[in-house]
């Protein structure tokens, strides 16, 4: 087994060498762009840790590991044209750096390299890695959709908001971990196991964006504090007030009355919301629905017959990841 | 062996039944909607009869014909956002009726679908056939770039032209026949000389558009007659009169002034520019040009060691299909 650091230096290490394309350069260089970006390679890192889980070597798990930072960067291109948005870990980003239409085939590309990534992967684990990968990659193109959806869309139910993120991003988490332990061979049952584990991390980890963007210390966070707030994003804490909103007409009125301010002052709205917030016990609230995400992995973690000390390191890579209060 | 027709009513009949999926219906609508545009399904027709050139069974070929087909889609569907077109098969585009953000996702789903489709092929084509499909996929890839690079370009030489022709369109070709070849356990060696039978007759399919587009009987052709002349799309007929026009002061000022020309007459510039094509004789040498990649084509069949009427029978069927009179 190496360590969290050893393998970042073995994803880093394979990035730095991995050579995209040259000719023609206008597809070729924001693939490289978006790639040297860095950001946390939490999946490749997933990857391995559920290939070693099941003692499985590291070798194996090197295609599927770079073919799932491929497409996580695919859908990060594509998202970011679709939602306009202007930085990618604090870089401008592909499409307003050269345009949509180059944001767009740039990105067709990648998702091919990743297919071409995941072909190297051995020859037994590759059908069901393929399997694996292009379900999720679905799931995840479904839930990129939700998600817009949502936007348009007056009222959300909890159930929606949770389907949405578990889709677009907890399923991926879950695949990455089950295609590591497919690459090492592991029992089906067992891979599945595994993969409702990092599903349901996944969800712990989203609410616990939700709930940070407007909780955090800024300073750890590196986010300005509210800023879903500001947005009327429909986050949990957001969808969770108006439904607990509907009954009490005078905190309905007030959150809409933020909500439906066309001008205002922003540090205004984010205490405004945030007092509601904190009214509602959205903070615990919202901790309870994390924590029923965090106790049913570890359920699924426990049901795997594994090593005991595999376990307690995958735990304590999560827990870290969290930096969990619960 | 089946008839043309038959192959025709097969591909038809497995698309309507197919299902790509139905939640989100934003998500979804959209491929029905493109895929039941029709069209020739040419590249699933070439794949089945790559297949049946080796003697291979139609169920081998049927999941590499589909995927083909959905990849293809996925590219028009990509293309026309990036190409701003509001029509495509005579209806609307995806990004028109819907919105590029739709178009994204949904040519983002369908590329996947098309590997899940292509995933279904026998386990022991199935390495070689992904190996085609993605290496093809980039290339594809390469020609749409390449060709939205020479929109912004002043001068493109023809052998630039001719490599993204190739790249964009031709290698599809090419590759659907050698898939049809792979699935039917053809070997290498021969795979490939289908390859590049398919290949070639896609630049001279290629090359004829162009020359139709100026030359055609527009009844027969079903579309604007000179289109390509009023936009200055840079075709093989324009680029090489600009090539040529280097050497008559004359000719390349007339040109250019056509090309330039900021308010003009449709009707006159497309005579014009005829004019200009005629008096270069540029008919002609687009049908050397055209000719010359059927030979290839030829060659390339012929050093198949397969039965004469196989040959004779692919030969029918690509000659029909470029309606040809060389």
């Amino acid at each position: 087994m190496n360590t969290i650091i050893q393998y970042q230096q073995l994803i880093d290490e394979a990035f730095k060498n991995k050579n995209y394309g040259t000719n023609p350069k206008e597809l070729y260089e924001p693939i490289e762009y978006i790639m040297s970006l860095g950001g946390k390679r939490l999946r490749p890192l997933l990857v391995f840790l559920g290939c070693d889980f099941f003692g499985g070597d590291t070798a194996k798990a090197i295609h599927p590991a770079l073919a799932v930072e491929l497409f996580h960067n695919f859908t990060l291109v594509h998202d970011d044209i679709m939602d306009k948005a202007p930085l990618r870990r604090n870089q401008i980003t592909v499409h307003e750096k050269w345009s949509d239409s180059t944001a767009i085939l740039s990105g067709d590309a990648m998702i091919v390299r990743a297919y071409q990534e995941l072909c190297k992967s051995d020859k037994e684990a590759l059908p069901q890695l393929l399997d694996i990968f292009s379900d999720t990659a679905i799931k995840v193109c479904e839930g990129q959709q939700f998600d817009m959806n949502f936007e348009k869309l007056q009222k959300v139910s909890i159930a929606q908001y949770l389907k949405m993120i578990e889709l677009k991003t907890a399923v991926l988490l879950g695949a990455s971990l089950k295609m590591g332990a497919v690459a090492a061979g592991a029992d089906k049952a067992h891979a599945a196991l595994l993969y409702d584990f990092g599903r349901h991390i996944g969800m712990a980890f989203q609410l616990q964006d939700d709930l940070l963007d407007v909780y955090a210390d800024t300073a750890k966070f590196g986010k300005q504090k509210g800023g879903d707030i500001v947005a009327n994003k429909k986050t949990y804490l957001l969808l969770k007030a108006i439904e607990m909103a509907e009954s009490s007409r005078y905190i309905k009125e007030e959150l809409h009355q933020w909500i439906n301010a066309p001008h205002f002052e922003v540090k205004e709205k984010v205490e405004a919301v945030t007092g509601i917030y904190n009214f509602l016990q959205l903070p615990d609230l919202t901790r309870i629905e994390i924590k029923k995400h965090y106790d049913a992995a570890l359920k699924s973690l426990k049901e795997i017959p594994a090593d005991e000390t595999k376990k307690h390191s995958l735990t304590i890579f999560t827990d870290s990841l969290m930096g969990r209060e619960l």
